[in-house]
Parts: C-alpha cells; structure tokens; sequence
C-alpha cells in the first residue's frame, strides 16, 4: 500500500550571476523553503536530504551532499549527492517520491546547487559540453549549443518553417521572465531582437540559448498524512516518470523528438488521476528554444504537429490556454543546471497555490514539470495538483 | 507495510590498474551480476538503475548514468548517478534498498564504476583530495593521507601504542587479499615490510595506504516476493542506515571516532533483527589501516578499547572469531571509489551463500558492510544474512 506524496515547502535563491558562496547560496534557498512551511518545520526532523549539483565550482568541493546536513541545518542527517546533468534535479526529487511513497522516510529535502560564474569560460564550456555525449560528439567539436543547433535545422526544414517559431517561445519566455522577481533576465525581448541576435550555433542564436547561471532552489517533500499536518494546502505529486536514452544523438531514430521524454510522460499518467490535456501549465526544459518546441509533442501537451501553430498564436502564452514555462523557463529565468529542475517546482508549487504574483495562471489546478539531461539522455516528467 | 528486500545477484571486475574502458568495465561487472542469478534474469525486468562513481576519467564523461542503461543493456531505463565521495556505492545501495522497500520497484540495479588510471598522478590525487574538506584542509596543503594521520597520530598517542597495530592491520588483509584473485593486490607482506615502508604521512606509511584502482562492480536487488522467484538463496538486507558529519575534522568532537559510523550503525541495527553481536563477518571501510581500527570500536563489533588487542591476537583475521575484510579490504582488494561500496556487497553475497573459495568464512550466516565517504562526512552501514 503506497501513501500519497505532497510538496509542503519550496524556496528559492534569484537566479544570474551571483556573488554569493555555494555554501551561502544552499542556506538562502533551504531557508526559504523552510520559511514557506505553513506551520513551520523543525529540519531536525528531516529524515533525508538529496543534492542534485553537477558540480559547483568544478569540484572544488567534493562530497558535497554533506553541505546539505550542514546547511539546514541538521547534523547527522543522511544524505546523497544525484547527478543526471541538468537532469539532476528531477532525478533527486523523483527518488524522494519514490521513497516517500513506500514510507522509508516521513520528510525528504531535496536541493538544487550550482555556482557556475566561479569556473572560467572555458571550463564553463567544458561543464556544459561534457554532458552530451564525449567520444562522438564533444571530442570530435560539437558544442552543446551545436548538438541542439542540429536537431533545430531539421526541425525547420522537417516542418518547412523558419526561426520565426524559436523567436516566438523567447520572446514569450522573456515576457514571463520580466515579471518574475527571481529571474536571472527580468526584461522583454522583440522578435527582431531574436533575428537580429549573433549566431550561436546556427539556426540557433544568442536569444535561442538559455544563460548561465549560478542558484539554488529547495523543496521539502512529504508523505501525506505528514503533509497534512504541515499546511493545509499541500501541493500533490501525482505521478513522476523518469527515463534515458543514448548518450549520442546518432544512437537515436530521431532528431525532433526526444524518446526519454515521450517514455517519462507516459509512465507519468500511468501513475496519475488525470489526463494530459487536464494540465492548465507546464514548466518544460526549453535550455535552447528548440527543446520547448520539442516538449509540447513530446509530453503530448499538444496535438502532434501543432507545436509551431500553438507556439505562434499565443496559445502557449501567460494569457493562452496553456501556459507554458510561465517562469520564464530555462531561457530567462536562468538555468543553474542542477538547481534548475527543483526550480521548477518552487515555480509551481507557488503558482498551484495560487502565490505566484503577476505571473499567477488563474485557477490553476494541475501542472507538469519536465527535466532533461544532455540532450535527452535522462528525462523526468513530474504532475503537481493543488 | 514494508517489504524485505534481497540480493539476488552480484559481480564485479578484478580491481587493479585496468586497460579497459569505463564501459568495458561496467559491462563485464553488471554480465556478471546478471550471470550470478540463478534463475535467468532478463535485463529488460529492471525497473530503476543506480550509478555510483566520483567522476571515473576526471568526468571526461558526464551524465554517466545513462552508460548503465546502454550497458545492461536497458534502453530507456529510468537511471541516477550517485555520489557519496568513497561512500557512493553504499549510497546508491541503501537508496536502492528504500525504493524496493516501499514497493516502488520490484528490481533495481546498483552499479559501482571508476577508471582512476587514466588520470595523471596529480588529477589522481586531486580527485582523492576533493572528498575531504577544502576550504580548510585540502587548499591549506593537508592531504587526503595527511587528514587519516591527524586521526592516527592521535589514536596512537591516546592508546599509548605503537605503529605495529596498524602493521597488524596491513599484514591481515594483504593476507586476504593474496587469497581473492579479484584483488587489486594478491600477495602477502610481513610486519617488516610495513615496518620498514617509505613514510607516506607520519605515522603512516606505504602499506598503511589503499592503492588506487581502476573496476567496476554491481549488485541486483529485488523484494522479497521477486527474488524467491529469482533463487532458492537471497542474501537479505536486514537493515540499512546512512548518516553525515561535517566534511573538515575541525567541526568534530573527536578524531578518534567517526560519528556518522556511530550514528549509521545505530539505525541500521534498529531495523535488523539480531545484535552486533551476532555479526560474523564484516567488510570495513579500511582507506588506511588506521580506518579499520577505528571502525571496529565505532561499529561496535568489539568492545570499546579493544580494537588494537583483537587485531594483534588475530581475532579479525580469517580464522579468528571475527574476521574483517576476508576480500582483503580497500587495502588489498583495493578501492576504485564508486565501486568499493557496491564490491562490499559482491563480497558478502559470496561469502554468505558459501561462494568464496579459499577465502570462505565457514558457515557465515550474517554479516556486516561499512562504507566511508571523505574522512567521514558520509557513511552507511548495512546488514545482511543469507
């Protein structure tokens, strides 16, 4: 017999360029995911604690999961460092699900922690690369940007439309970014500033690629009958798929439609009471423009082939009727890699419960989150109710 | 109402400097586990995977989880890399044991996986390096062999002894290990060899350090309705507990004793049905010999006190009362980081279905694996019994 699980706190650092120390940063977003606990939270009854980083400062500090105890502060505690690339996040908040389903633990806090700014460009570089894949892929010259850049050619020329579409999801995911207090960019873009952009990786440009950014976000977790003496308005985890892929794009069928995501929803609403078109807002890992594109057919948010229509008339937007990366997404709201999919649930435990300012999606009942490594190497996709 | 869960399979490389790659190794150590299942066990059955590895080739491969689903091979398979510094496996191990317990999964595959030889000398030491403190140990010049002599020097001095109880130590399990072809180093030493040993950090010297391996090693765990389905004998996990400390010695209140071992192995007796007492066999964490002295008081395997006369009498050894480390230990069987804690298990499965050769402890029914991260930031315990 499995119990429910539910989100009873959730907290944030700003996302960007940051001074602060990972130390600092882990504090600031515990702290606030503490805070946010209706009726308060000892952490000293935590039972476990995950750290999801890809490695902050390239490994200048090693076992850090023992931050974790340290900065709840909750000495003793047990805890694990999980690691998916950008995947991380969901893959420690989908094993605290798991464990919390079956009563192992009462409370989990999961933490997402990265401090990119302190590495060099070049070894920035290195810590984006190095999570595609290596022998085929990193070490013969592709970038990160390149791998995406390939699936975004064929997609155009697969679909037979131009950049106009990847525009659309930056400047939409700007427009939420800027009204996003925690955003590392809180300002609106025009069309013309994505066409006009400098080439990155082509057809992908500078507005098609999400920063890099330091940040930390925090959730607690709960099993229900815990949760319900927290708060009364737990936010439910109501399913949560994870799944993997090859490492290399050329060890897959296709280039415009990631496998673990497509694996990782449906496992999702096998779990779940609801269908893919309840979800009224989804939190999808758009690192570059394309992977948005990609997530709204491959979660099956929107009808197959329609992704570019919906994109483009505003259906996808704050007001459209189905908000998607409401945040502002990788792409402005920032993308500490590890923090990034435990970001994704502070998002939408605010905005499930109705907390999350002027970028409230009215009514919002049921939302998704979806996290990718690499490039689709790892998935997970999570569904939230209020 | 919670589910027993067992071993059901295990394998592993020898440990070693290797010339194959990371995937030739975690294919040769997962066929083999697979292989060890006496009843068949088609891959494709495996619901979750766990990898565990600091970073195998100085992280020239990221998002490594995903090579265990291409390597069971699993496609799709949802996958997590854990990372506990030297405690990863035992990490990755005990989360396996929750998730199960729960009912989450009916079958999960933990590998261990790390490729230390293809680093330079000072990446190697480096990586070593990184799994203790860094702000106030490691960038201060102690390294990760200075950390465990501050601790050696002290045990020493409060005991009032000499460095021949750590010879003792080196002299057991090069001992044991000379008798497991799958160890790093196979053959004996004497008390003057360990006497007589280029110093390394006072009081320790060359053969009071575990070598640095290259391996790969994994372990199948299924609930209980599922490995009787598997085999007529599971090795069954009977309790499994994880603690932390902090990552630098100056925050401890001791360092002659590791708190997180304490704390870990309270919690796993807790859920186990027998007393310390009764443990037979034990695999311990012995990084440096100094480790396993302190490891025997701190699990309370012997009286507190008596860790230094059980080890000179030859109590620990293969044929005393309770012999420690019978696969020769990290010190002998060496210690490829992410792979030692999952090898501990491969051990006990051996040794508790009667498996291990010439290294058998007779009739050993229940037994004991103790896994360190850092100086003893992270630690986890588990029991087992056939």
């Amino acid at each position: 017999m499995t119990e429910r699980v539910a989100v009873v706190g959730a907290g944030q650092t700003r996302f960007g360029v940051l001074p602060s120390s990972p130390r600092a940063l882990l504090r600031e977003a515990l702290g606030e995911a503490l805070a946010s606990v209706d009726r308060g939270l000892d952490p000293g009854r935590i039972d476990e604690g995950y750290l999801a980083s890809l490695g902050f400062g390239g490994w200048q500090i090693g076992n850090p999961a023992a931050l974790l105890a340290e900065a709840l502060p909750h000495p003793g505690m047990p805890v694990l460092h999980v690691e998916d690339a950008c995947a991380s996040g969901g893959g420690g908040l989908r094993t605290a699900y798991q464990v919390l389903r079956g009563g192992s633990a009462d409370l989990v806090v999961v933490a997402g922690l990265e401090k990119m700014s302190d590495n060099p460009p070049l070894r920035r570089r290195y810590w984006l690369g190095v999570s595609g894949e290596t022998e085929f892929e990193r070490l013969c010259g592709l970038t990160f940007a390149g791998v995406y850049a390939l699936m975004a050619e064929r997609y155009l020329r697969e679909r037979a439309i131009g950049r106009e579409v990847l525009g659309a999801v930056a400047v939409k995911n700007h427009e939420n970014g800027a009204l996003n207090p925690k955003a590392h960019f809180q300002k609106r873009i025009t069309r013309e500033d994505h066409e006009n952009a400098p080439p990155v990786a082509e057809p992908l440009g500078l507005f098609d690629c999400c920063p890099v950014s330091d940040g930390a976000a925090a959730v607690v977790l709960a099993r229900g009958s815990v949760a319900r003496q927290l708060t009364d308005s737990p936010v439910w985890l109501e399913g949560f798929g994870g799944a993997s892929d090859t490492l290399a794009l050329a060890g897959r069928e296709s280039l415009t439609s990631l496998a673990a995501t497509r694996r990782a929803v449906r496992e999702a609403f096998r779990q779940a009471p609801f269908e893919p078109r309840k979800v009224q807002l989804a939190e999808v890992h758009d690192c570059f423009t394309i992977a948005e594109l990609l997530a709204l057919e491959d979660l099956g948010l929107v009808p197959e082939g329609e992704g570019p229509a919906w994109t483009l008339e505003g259906r996808t937007g704050l007001t459209g009727e189905l908000p998607v990366n409401a945040s502002g997404g990788l792409k402005a709201k920032g993308h500490p890699l590890g923090a990034t999919g435990v970001g994704q649930f502070v998002e939408l435990f605010h905005q499930l419960r109705g907390e999350a300012g002027k970028r409230q999606v009215p009514e919002a009942e049921r939302g998704l989150a979806h996290n990718i490594g690499g490039s689709g190497a790892t998935c997970t996709v999570a569904l939230l109710s209020r």
